[in-house]
């Protein structure tokens, strides 16, 4: 594969609000974006830092993905996202050398950026988010 | 507190050559430097990405921070650490506005960086560190 940088880390958290008011008043950030993505059950806010993003994702639902994060390991960090260019190529690539992934096409994410998950029992325990940004071509 | 840039992110591995295999084959990055930091009692792994470095941890000792965190929580991400100017006063900053400190002192991290923790529980679940480079100055 090959990475440009790390696009994004999506942190899990119960109450969005409450976590903004950290990520803001404590670190100095500031949220430019909430946005809430249906088909994965969650509400993000968005965040820059440098070159890269940090997304908050609260549950709108316990039985979505984040509800079930948190519920088994508590809130914290739960993936990190690397731009790419061409993903399918870079899925291909991924697939071709074994890596078991979630997403076996890209599907639209938040952001309106192409999206895939690589599964973390094939990357160390890390779940892995790929993402290309095709509006910029 | 004032965060310049995200200097990188800790991802606890059980085994540092099988995942360093995992981060050059299949995701294209270069480790550029192995080290065991013995206070933390660790072996560290780091690659370039973008503006941000990945830093794998092994641990040298079950009863240390990442043998606990793997034992509890399994592989995947550990922290994240932001770059920061004059630590000692992000540290007092975030002190004064309640932030609970692991190291109310900046100390010796990997890199030769002053590195400090604020707690999980401060931050909504993301240990977090603050790190500085005062080689560069």
């Amino acid at each position: 594969m090959e990475l440009n940088y790390i696009e994004h880390i999506g942190i899990a958290v119960k109450d969005l609000p409450s976590a903004i008011g950290y990520y803001e008043d404590i670190l100095g950030l500031r949220c430019y974006s909430i946005e809430e993505v249906k088909d994965q059950k969650v509400k993000t806010a968005f965040f820059k830092i440098g070159q890269t993003k940090i997304e908050l994702l609260e549950s709108t639902s316990p039985d979505g993905p984040i509800g079930k994060f948190i519920e088994k390991k508590g809130e914290g960090i739960h993936h990190i996202a690397f731009a790419v260019n061409n993903i399918e190529t870079q899925l291909g690539n991924a697939a071709s050398k074994g890596i078991h992934l979630i997403d076996e096409k890209p599907r639209k994410g938040a952001e309106g950026l192409e999206i895939a998950f690589l599964h973390p029992r094939s990357t160390f325990g890390v779940l892995t988010e790929l993402c290309e940004n095709k509006k910029q071509l």
